[in-house]
C-alpha cells in the first residue's frame, strides 16, 4: 500500500515527532510504500494566495477557486504546490500526525489543506464527498491533545473530541472522498512516564501493522 | 469602546474585504475607537516555532509552552508577537472577518492564534475558560461561506454552522475567556447580485451599529 505522512510539529524530538518516525519505520517494514511531508523540516509556507500558482487567470481581481481552475488547467501551480498534490493523488492512505492546537491542526497544517486541496485538482462542484476525487482513499488523524481523556468527553471541559475533530474529518478528509479511519488520538503524553510513552508507541505500531484491514467510521453530524 | 478587526482574506476588493471596510467605517462614525491587523496585507506569518521569541528556554528541545511562559517572564516576545498581544489586551470587542476555508478560519489567522495565543500572557492552568485572561472581552466572528444556508443546516450537506464554529467559539474564543456574540454569517455571497451584496453589507452595518448592547450567546457542546 502506498502511505503518506504528513507530519506538523516544530520540534523532531517531541512526541509527536516519535509517533511520526514509529509510522514511518512501521510501515515500511510492513512493506508499505512510504512518502512524508515533514512540514516544519520542508519550511512550508501556509499562505494561500497568488504564490500558489506560476500562472495568473486575472491579474486585478484575485479569485482562488477560479484560479485553482485555471492552474488545473494549465497544469501551472506552483511547483511546492504540485509536489505536495502528487502525493497526495499517489497514496492509498493518509495520515495525519500533528498536536492539536485550538482545538484544529497547527497553521501549517491547515495552510497545506488550503493551498493544496485545490478547486478543479481535489475537488469541484461534481466532486465532493461520496463523488470525491479522492474515493477510494483513507485516511487518519494521529494527534496528541494536551489534556485528558475526561476533558474530551461529551459533556466534559472541552467537549467531545468527535465534535473538535469533526471539521476536519468531515470538511476536509470526507469532503475529498476520503474514507476516515478512527483516530488515534495520545491525551497528555507530556505527563506520562518514559515507559508509558513507549507502550503508547509500541500500541500505535502494532495498530498501524493491521492498518490495512480497517473499515472507515462514520463521521456524525452533530 | 475599543475595537479589534482581525482580517484574513487574500484579496481586499473581495466581499470580505468590503466587510472588512464596512466594520471599520460603521464603528468609527458611532465613535468607537478601532484598530485591526489586515493580515495578509502585514505579511503576517502564521508558523509558529522559536521564531516567536526573541529568548530561549532551552536550545536542545523546543516546548512551545515553556518557551511562552519565559517570553511571559523576560517580556520576550517577537515584536510582530507583542505587537498583536498589546492589540488583543487593548480592546473590549474582537471582530475576525474571514471566508470559511475548509470548515475552518484560513491558515493566516489560525497562526496568529497559535502564535498570539501564548501560555503565560493568554491563558495558563488557572486561567481559562469562566477564569480566561479575557473575561469581560466580547468576540464575534463575520465569515462568508462558500455554499448555501440550506447545505450548512443540521441534516444538511455540510451539517450545522454552529457545530462547525464550535472548535473556533469554544477551543479559541471561550477558552481565553471571551464571550462570544452571535456569528455573523453571509451564505454565498459570489452568488448574489450585487443590489443583494448590498443590501447585506446595510445590514452588516446596522448591525454593527447596536452590537454594544448584544448579549452573548451560547455555544453548545455537542
Amino acid at each position: 500500500m502506498k502511505v503518506l505522512i504528513v507530519f506538523a510539529h516544530p520540534e523532531p524530538k517531541s512526541f509527536n515527532g516519535a509517533m511520526f518516525q514509529t509510522a514511518i519505520a512501521t510501515l515500511k517494514a510492513a512493506g508499505h510504500d512510504v512518502q512524508y511531508s515533514d512540514l516544519y523540516a520542508m519550511k512550508f509556507d501556509p499562505v494561500s494566495d497568488r504564490r500558489n500558482f506560476i500562472s495568473t487567470k486575472d491579474s486585478e481581481y484575485f479569485k482562488q477557486q477560479m484560479e485553482e481552475l485555471y492552474a488545473t488547467e494549465m497544469g501551472s501551480f506552483a511547483p511546492e504546490i504540485e509536489t505536495e498534490m502528487q502525493k497526495l493523488e499517489w497514496c492509498d492512505l493518509m495520515i495525519w500526525q500533528f498536536p492539536l492546537w485550538w482545538f484544529s491542526v497547527p497553521a501549517i497544517l491547515k495552510g497545506w489543506v488550503d493551498r493544496v486541496f485545490a478547486m478543479g485538482r481535489a475537488y469541484d462542484r461534481e466532486h465532493i464527498y461520496e463523488t470525491g476525487r479522492f474515493r477510494g482513499k483513507q485516511a487518519m488523524l494521529s494527534l496528541t491533545v494536551g489534556g485528558s481523556k475526561e476533558a474530551y468527553l461529551d459533556g466534559g471541559f472541552n467537549g467531545d473530541i468527535s465534535a473538535i475533530l469533526r471539521p476536519i474529518q468531515r470538511g476536509m478528509l470526507q469532503f475529498t472522498g476520503f474514507d476516515v479511519l478512527a483516530p488515534y488520538i495520545v491525551y497528555a503524553p507530556v505527563r506520562q512516564t518514559d515507559a508509558v510513552r513507549q507502550s503508547i508507541l509500541d500500541d500505535f505500531s502494532q495498530r498501524l501493522q493491521t492498518i490495512t484491514s480497517e473499515l472507515p467510521i462514520a463521521v456524525g453530524q452533530y
